[in-house]
């Protein structure tokens, strides 16, 4: 048992990625107030080939030292946009088809490892640290889903639950793009 | 559909927390360097009942502002001890017959998906932001465990992967404890 180097992992350099086949999943972040976890959430875009991070509101764009800094470069890897409005990223997916699912505790929330999705793009919408998504961009989702938890606080921090949420949609996927 | 508050969550106190059945899955930080990333993992464990955190060598202990910061006071409900050593934390939890879990990419080590564990206590190590585990850390475990990864990086953000594979250990188990 040793150690992998990084040439043995076979990671796509920036350029690949770009062409290379992506998930059919879609990242929507509705006013993320923290740049470390817009990096970080760019990290786990790139490492389960995400097709796209909608940057909506107060969430910063790159090219930012902050963003980078955690992102290690994945914010030159994953493609994004920038959207002023939440509501208008959601109507724009929802006109291409995308399955939309808010990752919230709401009444309607079905737990991460039950919920069942038809075979279309799903598009994941991520809230703010402290409010969670807007109320307005909740009414526009097609699903809502909560991570179970059986602990002291309300939730999880959002790039911790954004890589769980990814993980559960992403690693029956993953092996047709590896 | 409508936010649930946090009173409709049925979180627990910090006391009743203490009191309560937790799941046996130990998490040992192998000289974690940002205290965002500990106190992030302070937050996942509590919210999946995680019996222990192990915070070894240079991986910063709680009470710390910069912990309490990212943990929101997890870092008072999840038990913690400290380690100089990671290789001591190690061996006295073999010697009280945990099954012992590198994250990490090695030669030998198995896709999360695919790991089986005995029906036994589980340690989890995780390793420092830029080296991942000691050699000789990873020496003693008695399995290795990778997240499939299909981007440009060479790893995702250390208390991402721990969300992940906490998660995928927990899951499975939390509805005894609900």
């Amino acid at each position: 048992m040793r150690k992998l180097k990084l040439q043995e992992l076979n990671r796509l350099s920036t350029e690949a990625f770009k062409e290379a086949e992506k998930l059919p999943i879609a990242i929507v972040l509705d006013n993320i107030r923290s740049m470390h976890n817009v990096g970080s959430i760019f990290r786990t875009a790139d490492a389960f080939r995400c097709e796209n991070i909608y940057l909506c509101g107060i969430t910063a764009q790159p090219p930012h030292r902050d963003i980078t800094k955690t992102a290690l470069g994945a914010d030159r890897s994953v493609q994004w946009q920038y959207y002023k409005k939440t509501t208008d990223a959601i109507t724009d997916l929802k006109s291409r088809g995308y399955h939309i699912i808010g990752v919230e505790q709401t009444s309607s929330s079905v737990q991460l490892q039950s919920l069942n999705v038809p075979q279309k793009p799903i598009a994941l919408i991520f809230g703010n640290e402290i409010d969670g998504i807007d109320t307005e961009v909740l009414e526009l989702c097609d699903a809502w889903v909560e991570i179970p938890q059986a602990g002291t606080k309300h939730s999880l921090n959002v790039s911790v639950a954004a890589g769980i949420v990814l993980w559960h949609f992403a690693s029956p996927r993953l092996s047709a793009v590896l």
